[in-house]
C-alpha cells in the first residue's frame, strides 16, 4: 500500500503505533500542539511543514508562502490559548533557488513571526527537490490551562471566530479559473495569500474560562468539528453555517454550493470552539474586546457526528477535508 | 546568484540579515542550539533536517536514516551539555512511499529518541518529492550554563571525544567503491549507518566546569575548529590529529591521506572542545567515568586560524567541510 492510495491519516496511524508514548503526556498525540511537563510548567511545542509541491498555489509568492508557514503554526497555538514565544525554521531549498528568492523567504518568515510577537531563534538550511519550510514553535502555559479538543460537553454552544469559505473560493479563482467580481475578488484572494491566525481571540477565550474544547480550522470546518466530536465523545447540530457574504456571491456567480465551500474547505485559520452556555456572554464580550467576533453556529448533542439542521431536516456533514496524498 | 553556485553558508547569511533578532538572545544565532530565556530558566531548542536527496547515501536503510535524523539533533544538545527531553518530527514523504516504509521510518525515529531518553511528542506528515525528516528537539538548562562556541581562551587544551575519519572512509566505501578488509569494514560502515551522539560525555563535561568552548563535529573536524576559532577569537595548533586506526589501514589500502580523511570529513558526531588546562584531569576523569574518552589534540594560540604542527613544520588546516548545494 502506497501513501497516494491510503492518504496521510493512515500514515499517521502507522507512525503512532510505532512510537513509544511518553508516560503521562499532558496533551495527547493528535491535538493541535504537543507539551512537555516539568515541575509546574507546561512547555508547548508545535511543528508544521509547508511544502512547495502541494501547499503553494499558483499566484502565491514566496514571501506569502513563508509568512503562511508561520501563521499555520501560530494558529495552532491560538486554538490552544497559548502564546508562542519563539520559532525555529528548517528550510529545504532547490539548488536553483536564487539569493533574491531566499531573501524573499526570510522576509516573509520575519513578517509572519513579528506580526504575532514571536522571534525566530535559529534554524537549518538544506538542499531539497521541493521548497520545504518547516517551522517549529515554542511557548509555555500553566498546567491544565490549555484548551484541548476533548472537553466538549452536552449542551455546549458551538461557535467560530469568523466566516468560512473565502479560502476555498480564493483557491478556485487561482487554480480553477473561477470568476469573481471586483468587489469580492480581493477578499477571496486575500484569504489564501494573507491568512490570519486568531491569536488574540484564542488568548482572550482561554482567559474567559468559557471554552470547553477548541481546534483551529486548518483542515476545514467539517473536519475540525469531527475532530472535536471524536476527541470529546459528543456530536454537533449546526443550525447556522457561517458562510462569508463574499462566498455567497462567489458561489452564485460560479454556480457552486456556498455551504459546501464553507464546510469542506481547509487552510482557513478560524477557531472552532465549544462554549459553556452559562459563560457565553462573557466569552463573546472577551473576544469582542480584542477586536474579534464569536459566532454561534450550533449546539452539542449526544449523537456522535456532525449534522446540519436545515428547514427542519437533518443532513449529515461528512468528515471530509484536505488530506495530503489523496487527490479528491 | 543561485544557491548551487554560492552554497549554503551564503544563504544563511542572507537569511540572518532579514531576521529581526530577539533582544538579549541568550545564545547567539549560529551556535549549535537556540535558546529562549524566561525567568530563571533557559529553554533550549534545536531543529535539523535530513533530506533524502543529499543526506541518505546508497546502502543506508530508511530505519538508519530516521534514527540518524534524531542523532544529529541529540549531538547538538550533547555539545552544549544540555539534556534533550522531547522531540517533534515533521515528515515530507513522496506519494509512492509504502506503509511498510513509513513503519520503518517511525521505528528508526523511535529507536533514536529512546536511545537518548527522549520521547517524540508530536509532528506533522506532508507530501513532498523527497523524503524529508525534520526533527526539532527541546530541553532546559540553567542560565549561563550552556557550553557555547565562544569561550575558548589562550592556553586552553583542544580535545575531542573520539577518533576521526571513519565516516569519510565509510562513505567512500558506499559511494566510491573504495576497498576495505573484513576486519575494518564493519566499523567504517557502522560510523555512517549508526552514528552515536556523545550525550553522556557532553553532560559530564558540562558538570565538570572545565570546558571553555564546545561544538559537535557534524561539519567535520577542521570546520568545527574554525567555527570555535571565529566565535572565540583565538587560533589552534594541532599536534595530534586523532585519526582512527581503522582509517589509517583504510587509507593505506586505497592510497588516500588518512589525515585528510580525519580533518575534512563530516557527519561525525564527536565533540570538539577547549578545556581549561588547570581542570584537564578532572575533565578527563569525568568523561571516562561515563565510559567515554577525552583525547588531547592541540592547544589554543593567539594567531587566528587552525594549524597543523608536523615534524616541526606548520601547515594550514583549511576551513573546508561539508556544505549543502556545493559539489566539491
Amino acid at each position: 500500500m502506497r501513501l497516494r492510495d491510503v492518504g496521510e491519516r493512515e500514515a499517521i496511524a502507522v507512525i503512532l503505533k510505532r512510537l513509544e508514548a511518553m508516560p503521562n503526556m499532558p496533551i495527547p498525540f493528535g491535538d493541535d500542539v504537543s507539551a512537555y511537563s516539568l515541575n509546574n510548567d507546561l512547555f508547548v511545542l508545535k511543528t508544521d511543514m509547508l511544502v512547495g509541491l502541494t501547499d503553494i498555489p499558483k499566484g502565491m509568492s514566496l514571501w506569502h508562502a513563508a509568512r503562511k508557514a508561520v501563521v499555520m503554526n501560530v494558529s495552532d497555538f491560538a486554538a490552544k490559548g497559548v502564546r508562542p514565544y519563539a520559532a525555529l525554521v528548517s528550510l529545504g531549498l532547490p539548488g536553483e533557488t536564487t539569493l533574491n528568492e531566499v531573501e524573499e523567504i526570510a522576509e516573509g518568515l520575519n513578517a509572519g513571526v513579528r506580526e504575532y510577537g514571536v522571534y525566530i531563534l535559529g534554524g537549518d538550511t538544506n538542499e531539497a527537490s521541493d521548497l520545504v519550510i518547516s517551522v517549529s514553535m515554542f511557548g509555555t502555559a500553566e498546567k491544565g490551562s490549555v484548551m484541548l479538543r476533548s472537553g466538549a460537553k452536552l449542551g455546549d454552544i458551538v461557535a467560530v471566530t469568523g466566516f468560512f469559505g473565502r479560502t476555498s473560493a480564493g483557491l478556485k479563482i487561482l487554480l480553477e479559473g473561477c470568476k469573481a467580481t471586483e468587489d469580492i475578488r480581493d477578499a477571496l484572494l486575500g484569504a489564501v495569500l494573507m491568512p490570519k491566525a486568531r491569536l488574540d481571540e484564542g488568548l482572550a477565550l482561554k482567559a474567559s474560562g468559557a471554552v470547553t474544547a477548541s481546534i483551529d480550522s486548518s483542515d476545514g470546518l467539517a473536519w475540525s468539528l469531527h475532530e472535536i466530536s471524536k476527541a470529546s465523545g459528543v456530536g454537533f447540530i449546526l443550525d447556522n453555517v457561517p458562510v462569508a457574504e463574499d462566498v455567497v456571491k462567489f458561489a452564485e456567480l460560479n454556480e457552486l454550493d456556498p455551504v459546501e465551500l464553507a464546510l469542506y474547505g481547509g487552510e482557513e485559520y478560524e477557531l472552532v470552539l465549544t462554549i459553556n452556555p452559562k459563560l457565553w456572554d462573557r466569552a463573546k464580550e472577551t473576544v469582542e474586546r480584542v477586536g474579534g467576533a464569536l459566532i454561534k453556529i450550533g449546539r452539542t448533542v449526544a449523537e456522535r457526528g456532525v449534522f446540519l439542521e436545515f428547514n427542519g431536516r437533518k443532513r449529515v456533514v461528512k468528515p471530509k477535508g484536505w488530506e495530503h496524498f489523496r487527490r479528491h
